[in-house]
């Protein structure tokens, strides 16, 4: 029994006709002898949709009862998956992640999967053509239902790959990954390969091509993900070890709504740093590009989005009040951008050509590691910079 | 710990502002030291929505995806609720049918509850002001989801009820049961009191007030069932054991889309009236009114919904396939009108005064029962039929 793992997102199964689509690509691979496990996302803005309903009764939801709402939405999409699959005659059943078994930490809205039992699977595959299941959710051992956080349905996709030790296939609106977003900027080339590392640098810089924790357990269960188009036959990308191709730079990735967060004039206190970064994980927010320059005073610079704003003013001012002559500094309306390639780990003058590309632009912000490199500019710049970039790095 | 057990219909919970306004309403019951078990419907028109849906894609759903499909309208509308709650201070947590442990029989789309166990519940309520259950739908012991069909949420609202030994509220967009259905007739009158037997005649009758299963479980367990209305502090009605006014006629009900079918000439074979009811059963077909004459031949006549016509003729056709001389006569476009009353039992008097008020309008068939007189005429009487009995009965 051959098993591939397949996941549809939100957009391939967006109204009635486009789930009966889903259902002929299902059929031809079960006339290929194969058996289908089929992760479903949410009809279309459906996850959306929610939320707001939920917002409209407060900004300020209990995150438990937020994941048992949002979980419907995938139940709706896999049992109308089902139905259009038993009735052209492929026998299958939809499983939610009840039915599944899929175990999660009990960290509501951005749980982890801690255990898939794929006993109950295997064995309704010897009986059913195809297994949809529902994506983005799971259980907790108490019986809690938790959520994988927006995109986590890749994530239950490549774990249940890893699980059934089969083949993962990722279809979405978008025939593979890209060097940067095709929908922006219609010059991007598509990548035929690509490693674990740069999806994952990808991912975290916004790229939406997969949930970065898919990335992660395909990289450590050796899972090779196939990305392609829902919609057409074109061929698309493989997410896998070693990028056959090995380009320099591999990809370019943009996200606005930046927010620069500049500490300075702080006593020469290390102890300070750790402080300042403990709170924020405690509150549970995001940093990013976080740059610490010392001389006479200490300087801590930072990202953030722009929305977590007035919530990381409260808990470094909360942190900080007993200290005086220091300066926070916030400055909006930023984009990061950056280039990533696994190539750069090897390849001189990537980091030359980058500031030589950027000349005429001021950057306010500059972070690297082995396989990237990044830069905050005012939106006003963004679309010189990615230009500038494209064309430097053949993207 | 006192506990009370409401249900509120889909219309009650059918927007925001609606789910914002039940939130209100049980919050002053928790004021007055109660604990709530709070069964809720889908909201307004989703359960109506995901059939269309489905219906969409084909018009041979399998049964058990659509009680996957269906039972997430519930899901939506208990962890709303639950966010409502919460947010007013209110604590707390919806569970899902799987989480409540409602354990039914595995006949999709018309379960019936087997078990109900009440010890997580009970122990949430230590815990919690309020637990909000989905109502309509259960599981298998095979963790296969279920629902009670149309109107079921009545059914699990009665069934905690038994269980947990509380009082049953159940609201709705009506303040309580009417003599007839108030929308339609709006001299009806609303009753005080109704007991079992008189409840599951009108709901077998095609009021829409309540699930007839609940009313048998209630009838069972001897729970008293207030209905009452969401939107006013109007006084509802109670379903009992005994009805304390005792009216010898409590209620009146109409049936539209009947269809009369009569056979006649058949040999005088009393076995085939078993084998024609035996057949019709095994297709799943409900039969209404049946009434079998005996002369020289055999006459049967019964009454069908109109849309199960073709389906019944087939059945009947295959049935009799080997017999001639006998007619099969479908009329469609009747009426039922039905008068219930458990006074009718002790009290002389009642055919003749039915009889008499209807005495310009041309019957098709009587059936009675101990509580109850039906007839079937033609829809363009029905108005007149109806303001007849309402005179006459004083409802």
């Amino acid at each position: 029994m051959k098993i591939i793992v397949q996941k549809y997102g939100g957009s391939s199964v967006a109204d009635v006709e486009k789930i009966k689509n889903v259902a002929a690509k299902i059929e031809k691979k079960i006339k290929d002898n194969l058996k289908l496990v089929v992760v479903v996302s949410a009809m279309g803005k459906t996850t959306d949709n929610l939320i707001k309903l939920a917002k409209e009764i407060t900004s300020d939801a209990v995150p438990r009862e937020m994941d048992m709402l949002l979980t419907t939405g995938e139940q709706v999409s896999a049992s109308l998956l089902a139905i259009a699959l038993n009735d052209i005659g492929v026998t299958s059943k939809s499983l939610n992640a009840f039915q599944a078994e899929i175990m999660t930490t009990a960290d509501f809205n951005q749980a982890r999967i801690k255990k898939l039992k794929t006993v109950k699977i295997k064995k309704l595959l010897k009986e059913y053509d195809a297994i949809i299941i529902t994506g983005f959710q799971g259980i907790t051992e108490e019986g809690e239902i938790t959520t994988l956080g927006r995109g986590g349905s890749d994530t239950s996709a490549v774990a249940l790959a890893a699980a059934l030790k089969a083949k993962c296939e990722i279809y979405s609106d978008v025939a593979g990954i890209y060097t940067t977003d095709p929908r922006l900027h219609p010059e991007a080339k598509k990548l035929k390969y690509i490693t674990y590392d740069e999806m994952l640098e990808m991912s975290s810089l916004g790229a939406k091509v997969l949930h970065s924790r898919s990335v992660e357990i395909a990289k450590k269960f050796g899972i090779t993900i196939y990305c392609g188009s829902t919609f057409s036959d074109e061929e698309g990308s493989y997410v896998m070890k070693k990028n056959i191709e090995q380009p320099v730079v591999s990809g370019l990735s943009v996200m606005d709504n930046q927010t620069q967060v500049t500490l300075s004039s702080l006593p020469l206190d290390y102890t300070l740093v750790q402080k300042i970064f403990e709170k924020v994980a405690k509150e549970g927010l995001n940093v990013d590009m976080i740059s610490v320059i010392s001389n006479s005073g200490l300087n801590i610079s930072f990202t953030i989005i722009e929305e977590k704003k007035s919530h990381i003013e409260k808990a470094i001012t909360q942190l900080l009040k007993d200290m005086k002559d220091f300066n926070v500094h916030f400055q909006s309306g930023y984009t990061k951008i950056s280039i990533v390639g696994i190539g750069m780990k090897s390849s001189s003058g990537v980091a030359s050509k980058y500031f030589n590309a950027l000349e005429k632009i001021p950057l306010k912000l500059v972070t690297t590691s082995e396989i990237k490199i990044s830069c905050l500019v005012e939106e006003r710049y963004k679309e010189k910079a990615v230009k500038s970039l494209v064309e430097a790095f053949d993207l």
